[in-house]
């Protein structure tokens, strides 16, 4: 990797953060945008997610001189201030169902119970950031990248090809750019929040200005790069671009993309089931992808579980949660989109300095 | 990547091969096993397959000594016998429609064309033989990996949750354990063959015996890595673990897997939603997953495309080409699980030694 | 690697700090003993030293609990305080004779011109934190560093083969466990301050309890990975290990390291010309290593330079300098050296969990 | 690293060899070149050194059409022809006095004896293959580099400032350009010869048109990497670039390489103790090092060792074995700097596109 985020913090502890290595010099960050970006994955936006109170001021500590890059590490860190880590102490020695309690304890013999520690998804903010610059740098050069809900629980939104703008997005509380399908989406949620209950969801991503050839054509195809960041989102269960699953049942004939040339001379495919990726490298189409998020673990109706020394105990999960991630989920997955896309857009320098 | 491996090779070039860095010394290698794995994904196996006659007789070059690794790289060469390169003559200038022609002349100004060149699934010869490597060592510590077939086209296996052998999923020349299931399966592709059309499908696999503790918790959580590979094998369409897509329409209260312990103490949960991965680490239970590939693009059926100079051209493509690639695919699904797994575990060794 | 730190920080920004990858769980810090190793490498603790006042104060952010590792990413910060930014006005379109001004220039196109930014000292802070939690995780396994200096200018101390302890190396402000050369090393600065000139010098590096086997055989020998570390240490300009560049003098009769058993059954040498490594894998013997460090480039004496345009200009660099950096240099040596062992020792355990 | 190479092999197995990952495309391999340069290296050229007989034809495997790189992995294969393993059964189970028998056993619990496996020194053929390529592409951007004897034994060349041509490298079995001194060494190695016994020696490198701003400026510096590089070749000791171990004795007033702007407007340095390389970044300046080597560990006279049980035995290497390895290190020396200088270029174009 040459563009590469390295992340620390945990939900309770001090704060969380990174440091960006590889960022190209000269690049002025527009800060007020990028804590826009941050705020939308911040808790309290509406009443459908978590009232925790994080103002998520990020402070950065290098790498720039008056706003602009200097192609030295960027760190960046944002203190924790809503930590109310008594909320956790009933559950100090309790494997929460569906949680990464059992899995730390077993692998580290040690765990942060606070929140969820460094499980948390807390630690997104830092991708949400790293990816905020990332997409800026991407902007230049005309790569616009979208992410917005299509499914949470029952109700789905009909396909949606065309890239939707950061306005359409934001216009309802479940960032779903079909206004009367997320009308549907908040009652479903409403609902399952006064029963303590939650939903999972789909997220859709469209990508556009890519130019044909980013992508290593073996092991680290862009899509299989995309999969992998999207498949390190805490609750991610999928991920499918282009055809996706559809693709299995289909046959070559219907599947085929036909390329063509347009008026402008350059090379086109008449259909896109590719998902913009042929053979692991970018043939200047949308790039469009879903993942699949599972319902939130923490949920207020009881469930039997056990603790550290193996004892049956029955917890009711309560504190601030959301009945459902996917709506704030959504920077995250445009940030780690960012990062893949303009990761593979510097390797591509390395053969050809004209990308 | 403590388990690596490097991969060459062409479809029509000398041959393909590679290197594995990272393999424990000690390990006596069943050659026989490993080749009979290899002969798994070797063309001319069925009525159903390219009759492509490669032996496909793999030669070690190094890091062995009388069959026993020792800790050195272990290079290895399968050289190829069958070149028809003049089959490819004809296309030579054509970029055949969701082949990865264009996206590899406009990476790199120049493209082996023969066969597709690096593009071809050819490279995955090496990846089946580094992966029954890393099977045979996973063996010693009773982790079992088994991949299968469970759909292509619109014909679908109904659930399967129990590991089979490899006898019941070699059973038939689909490679699905349901053998009335794989006889409509067979159908349906001699009917695709007869009309030089394809098919796409989908890929089960189900790990055993994995110890709960690996993976590692952020960007490289153990169904992430897994998800990568699968999505680095050609004509992968998408990834889901556990319970994948299908958790976005449902409830926490549904999903959510609840702990307790076994008869012999052993933390366990009551369902399996998760798929053996709990915050990106293992969690003892079976790690299950499924992997949708497209139709084979190679069809006989004629289309139109474009030259490398921009001309609209109609083509057949002619030669020996699979109606359906997810029968050979299962070994190399189950190469690239066994390279993550055991990669993943050796990690987990610099961590806990009792790993 | 296993154990790897990543830094940011420039001399007069908001701070330095770093994030260590793969600590191992269960490691109580010591802070007292880590916030004085700091201390050691930190500016004004005697007249030989620039006096600008930084307390260096460790602010540790995430990755523990009580103290203790957690396994999670360890990020530290250590805010700079004593900023006189506008000492540096004057420097600012010039570049400096034998500093990174003009390479970080042209290689980036902007470059933060106070005090050197990136290319700082001051960046070795992060290191010596993070090599002193490595040391402390050595220090369990009996495994001892010491750096120390045994060359300022003309003045050289004879050959010491016995480890010293901190409290020898530290009883001068040279760090010269020979306390009459010390004086004489002491003299000869004292003179160069005077002068306004500075001076090389040679640290030695004693390593004890390192067990045989670590270190990869070809391209991370170990001594290649240590000799990278101290050849990434500001103003070094040679390594050798064992017996070095008077090597190249001698016979294959003369040099040859004979083993026989020692009386406890251990394999040992008789001499240690190769420096407790052999084919790149230490071979339990002492590991032993010398680093050359250049002149502070630093002097008030005038010189003449150019500016960013082009233009002769006489500079002479006044503000907070020290004489010679080898004393203030021997704490990041340490670090760095612990920093690789460690690796080194994560490393053998995913082949043999006995190390 | 952006070109990286990844080798196998062993003394005494099936061959040697690589894959060489990110080589550029469109590169046309001038392979009588490439053959020469493995020439120099291979054994019997001159009564100096080992007579065993290898032809080392270069077998290319991938990655090439028509001699053109594609951008795909390129491997490569040089069989092993003379293999008299029959010579080292003797050696079986003896621990050889400074060679890796003892390490390689400690650490692996295993090892290949024939002429020390995996540690010999046949498998630096693969780096002077890998590193011809890099030095065909390096030239292309008149990048050159040259490395040649200063000293074996006592006999010491003089300062060489200038770089020699090939030819005067080659004009004497030293590798020697100053060819009063060559004859000496070749005076000196003949008696050692007859003696049964061995002797070190020095490189010197000179790198021109390596143009200001390669190198990474923290851990990755130019001259580390080169360090490194030079580090993992069998048998080194020591390595110093620009002014070296010299600098310890300097003062800043002598050593300090002050900036002026020659005649064509470029920046350059009046002298030049920095070796052309500045905060881990080049300056533009002749790129210069030196590196230890010490004597052969196979000495016909008797020595005495231990068993792998530990019983004393005495021995005296036969067989075929070199005086002193400098002078066909050389072209070994050659093509690990080419590999480092062209990674660093490749890594300086995704900043900047015009490197």
């Amino acid at each position: 990797m040459l563009f590469k985020l390295h992340t620390f913090g945990e939900s309770h502890g001090a704060g969380v953060g990174g440091i960006i290595d590889g960022c190209p010099p000269g690049i002025e960050i527009d800060f007020d945008a990028l804590q826009n970006q941050v705020n939308r994955r911040r808790p309290g936006q509406s009443a459908l997610v978590t009232p925790r109170k994080e103002s998520d001021q990020v402070e950065f500590l290098s790498g720039l001189v008056d706003n602009v890059s200097t192609g030295a590490p960027i760190a960046f860190l944002v203190r924790n201030e809503n930590q109310q880590s008594s909320d956790y102490d009933a559950l100090k020695d309790v494997f929460r169902p569906s949680h990464a309690d059992y899995t730390y304890q077993v692998k580290y013999g040690i765990r942060d119970h606070r929140g969820g520690g460094r499980s948390s998804a807390r630690e997104t903010v830092s991708r949400v950031i790293a990816g905020a610059i990332a997409g800026q740098i991407l902007q230049k050069e005309n790569i616009r990248v979208s992410a917005f809900v299509t499914q949470i629980g029952p109700i789905k939104a009909s396909a949606i090809t065309n890239l939707p703008s950061l306005e359409e997005v934001d216009s309802n509380a479940v960032r779903c750019p079909d206004s009367l399908v997320a009308k549907n989406m908040i009652s479903y949620l409403e609902t399952l929040l006064d029963a303590g209950d939650t939903s999972g969801g789909i997220i859709q991503v469209i990508v556009e200005g890519v130019p044909a050839g980013l992508g290593e054509p073996v092991f680290d195809k862009l899509h299989a790069d995309i999969g992998k960041a999207m498949l390190s989102i805490n609750a991610v269960k999928g991920f499918e671009f282009g055809s996706g699953f559809e693709a299995a049942a289909m046959k070559g004939s219907e599947h085929n993309d036909s390329f063509y040339t347009d008026t402008e001379g350059k090379v086109r495919t008449k259909t896109n089931f590719s998902g913009g990726v042929q053979g692991g490298i970018s043939n200047g189409e949308q790039i469009t992808f879903k993942i699949a998020f599972k319902p939130v673990a923490s949920i207020k109706t009881e469930q039997e579980t056990i603790t550290k020394d193996g004892y049956v105990k029955n917890i009711s999960i309560q504190g601030r949660h959301d009945p459902c991630v996917v709506p704030r989920a959504v920077p995250i997955v445009e940030g780690m989109t960012c990062l893949i896309i303009l990761d593979h857009l510097l390797r591509a320098r390395t053969i050809n300095p004209n990308f």
